[in-house]
């Protein structure tokens, strides 16, 4: 299981083992939640617009999927073996247990925002696209994302 | 000054006004450093390959090189006027003070960012521009990066 899950880090990286076995877990921890921060700022301005909250930009909303496709495959290395701990997290400790269900539930997320691009240049289809992602998003954080932090 | 700056902020991230006026300053100093994070892991991937502590890899420099240049627009929003407070931050005041000081040597780095991508594809042009980004980041670090944060 280890194993399998490294490969699937270190082939979404796309870099050598090596590095990253380098990289303390607490730099992992704030590396990948900073990608999730910047990954829902995103979102989020796209969310705006699904919901009409703000006027539907079309060049707004293709950088914005954009980003979101971009920071979607960067968490994944991050959650190598050995990150579990070693900072505060609401990382469940059922993403290193059930590596499998989490990979299946993280690619089908990156599955979804793949298509984001694509929808944003429509308000119809980005409105319907986002729903999509919103629930993959949502799948794997009601089952992996704690409520609180814990060390 | 103000009036610049944000002007200065909104056309980088090319959103509403109005959206960025709602994000709460603590949430802005969070986001850039976020952003600087993925930036920073990105680009230190691509400078361990220019001193050639890890080999060169093509696919993983273009990679790294497309996501600093995704990054590098980013912070620009998050330093708008209000965003000098709220969290603990090493942004010195000199940012809001020195206003245009601090887009010229912003928009330094972007420039010099824009030019990694194309250099990526070959080891001697990475090291080359890795150098020359280099130099724009730490010139900016230089005067608007404190050493420790402050409140």
């Amino acid at each position: 299981m280890k194993l399998r899950n490294l490969a699937f880090a270190v082939a979404t990286l796309g870099v050598a083992s090596g590095v990253l076995a380098e990289i303390k877990p607490e730099d992992q921890i704030r590396y990948r939640q900073s990608v999730m921060n910047v990954m829902g700022r995103s979102f989020g301005a796209l969310n705006a617009m699904a919901k009409g909250d703000v006027p539907y930009n079309k060049d707004a909303a293709v950088k914005n999927a954009d980003i979101v496709l971009m920071m979607s495959g960067l968490p994944a290395p991050a959650f190598a073996p050995g990150t579990d701990k070693g900072a505060p997290t609401k990382a469940d400790t059922k993403i290193w247990s059930e590596g499998e269900k989490f990979k299946t539930a993280y690619e089908k997320m990156v599955g979804e925002v793949k298509k984001l691009p694509a929808a944003a240049a429509e308000p119809a289809t980005l409105k319907a696209q986002v729903a999509d992602v919103g629930k993959a998003c949502k799948a794997c954080h009601d089952d992996f994302r704690l409520k609180e932090f814990r060390n």
